[in-house]
């Protein structure tokens, strides 16, 4: 089954909003065997939605489009579907009761402002998909080819709901029993090119048995994505699962992962299988580290905390860093991501311990220590390896690199070897 | 002058990948008075990029695709417009020699990989985009009827350069001198619902003088995005001001900047007017707060640091919070925060100290202490104040929203006005 998806939303085409729930949508849809195969996004225009729905309902006869169902005047969505299936807009009472009861236990004041009225005039015959999360009714129309449009609210979190409560059970129901998952697994590098990955899997193309391989190089690293198509879901994990022991193979010590894993998760739980507690000593990333670790649930058995050292004189008071090592050699140097690892596992009594220190840019470089120079240290177990080097991109880019060096470093440290590959 | 948009990759419709190019151009492309006027998204597919990028062609004659110029196999853009244009595929010296180059400057060992040499197989007859940034040379195709393909690396930090250095230059070019740009101003908010906004503002549309409104709700807030099309960019600046200076005093104090303006940089600005520093302590959110302070370039003067107290432990020994105050209230509770914040302040010297504890979920709730309850202290110059409560969203949102609302208290402790409209 394939579908279409239309994102609607001047900001959108303004470039003010990332589109994640197109992101999301896709991953949802393609577990279901349903492949995404065009998306299009137009801006709050009615013609403009009329025209992108309707071109993808004669191409693919299935669409979702999400936005432009808010209680304001820019929300045009459902005029402009409901005008391409012929139908007239109705006022719609289960709904209206819904908005006014979350209105009273959001423990807001007063009555539901007269605005939120828009929301509820739906098309005549559509079948309303419940919204548990927000205002927004979602809905779905159909014509008589058996040819759909589902609509969904733009805002991420009432989306996901609206798709896990209501629409994707309507989805999975429409699918045939005997159809295909697009599975798809990925292994996870870093620290390697992708080209040098591309020349190493050249010879190992005819043991991947017909899945698709794609290269997706980014921040943390280069994945490796196997895509099997047209197989059972038995079959295809099997495939997958031999796929990815011969990725894995090639990359080497280079591969940390599969899938969604997080170089974090993967450093956690490498310190949690040895019985180890992390701290952190972060100057240049200031809490970024400590932010991706504690992103992953349950971190709290291994992370104990840190300390964001942004100024020097926190480096000397809260991590014990001597002021003559950051004279000597400069806040910005191995000695003193060295000192500053120490110090982590000294105040808080942690087996692994790291220092992050840099010039994230734009100002604040030197010929000597220019933008993008980053220096690490990982202290596990009393034994120290350092990183240091010039990280490429700007300001969010280097901090980013340097907490990814940072898990990397531990990870390596740790001897994690490379996540099993099924 | 409108442009379509062409992203290409399987990871973008299998949900992989955040298209962040796509947003990236628009915000570009709106400064020159260029349009975006549809955006499509399509598999590494040489006939579905054919498809898209024809039927592109076919409505505006102006298209820049994004993704599909890499070494490896799964990229096809190139071939596949190439086609459309009726070129050959001819193989480019000069990209080759700074491929060659690239590999050396990097260090890296041996000869460039043989699969870089697919990269500079390029269409006869094209403008080459010269690649500063990477090795995926762009390239820009023109028919005998002035419709014209530009391609871009999908890599962002390379699409973005190749832009800036090549591609926009040759569209200002062809953009004619009389054109309006397309320009808009934002009003940020936060803590107040888009409905409430909405009826609020209903008796001040006239004062916005045509220019369209927008509702764009976020983690962050909402907000209130105007447009101005069809007038010079002076006239439009002149209008945009006074409309934003509608929308401030509407929205009083919940508004808290313009445009890009990031909360954290807000805060930063209020502290540093003030002459005040800032450390934090961060239980559930583990460090963001930190980061997104050090996220604003130039923050080191106001920012000092802080302790991610994840562990109650480290809350008691580098905090100095009272292990009786976590027994009695609870880790999570308005005591445990305040004392936090307290223990910021006194250990780093800062004026301004900030305090969170929290339930981020998925684990770890209790009925008296569910998922998203989060307990946050501020104190400046001494003065404490607190926010307590429930907020909505995944663990992921429950901590950003946390942070949010550190960042809102610190601004309103300082009295920080809403932004200035112009």
């Amino acid at each position: 089954m394939n579908i279409e998806l239309v994102t609607i939303g001047d900001e959108l085409l303004l470039g003010l909003t990332v589109d994640t729930n197109a992101v999301w949508l896709a991953r949802e849809l393609s577990q279901m065997g349903v492949a995404i195969v065009r998306r299009a996004t137009c801006g709050d225009d009615a013609d403009d939605i009329a025209s992108a729905v309707n071109d993808a309902l004669v191409r693919t006869g299935a669409v979702i489009t999400t936005g432009g169902l808010g209680p304001t005047a820019d929300d045009k969505t459902k005029v402009a579907v409901a005008k391409l299936f012929d139908r007239q807009l109705e006022f719609h009472e289960p709904s209206w009761e819904r908005i006014r009861e979350i209105w009273r236990t959001r423990g807001r004041s007063g009555e539901v402002p007269e605005s939120n009225k828009q929301q509820v005039m739906l098309p005549s015959g559509a079948d309303i998909l419940t919204n548990r999360h927000g205002t927004a009714p979602g809905m779905m129309l159909r014509d008589a080819h058996g040819r759909w449009v589902a609509m969904l609210p733009g805002v991420p979190r009432e989306m996901r709901g609206l798709f896990n409560d209501e629409l994707g059970p309507r989805i999975r129901a429409l699918v045939p029993g005997a159809v295909f998952p697009i599975l798809t697994r990925t292994v996870r590098t870093t620290g390697i090119a992708e080209s040098t990955l591309a020349d190493l899997l050249v010879t190992h193309t005819s043991a991947l048995k017909g899945l698709s391989l794609a290269y997706l190089p980014g921040q943390e690293g280069v994945d490796l994505r196997l895509t099997s198509r047209g197989r059972s879901a038995d079959e295809s994990d099997r495939v997958l699962a031999e796929g990815a022991v011969v990725l894995c193979a090639v990359a080497s010590d280079h591969a940390y992962g599969t899938d969604d894993d997080d170089l974090a998760a993967v450093a956690l739980n490498g310190c949690r299988a040895a019985g180890y507690h992390i701290a952190v000593g972060e100057s240049c990333t200031g809490g970024m580290l400590g932010q991706r670790l504690t992103a992953v649930p349950g971190s709290s058995d291994v992370f104990l905390g840190g300390v964001i050292a942004y100024d020097n004189a926190v480096k000397i008071t809260a991590l014990g860093v001597a002021a003559s090592l950051i004279e000597l050699h400069g806040a910005v140097s191995a000695e003193v991501a060295v000192a500053m690892a120490r110090g982590a596992c000294e105040r808080f009594g942690a087996e692994v311990g790291v220092g992050i220190t840099g010039v994230a840019g734009p100002g604040g470089g030197s010929a000597e220590k220019p933008v993008g120079l980053v220096h690490i240290a990982v202290q596990v177990a009393g034994e120290v390896t350092t990183r240091g080097g010039q990280l490429i991109g700007d300001r969010a880019e280097v901090r980013f690199r340097a907490t990814q060096l940072a898990l990397d470093l531990i990870r390596r440290a740790l001897s994690v070897s490379r996540a099993p590959a099924s």
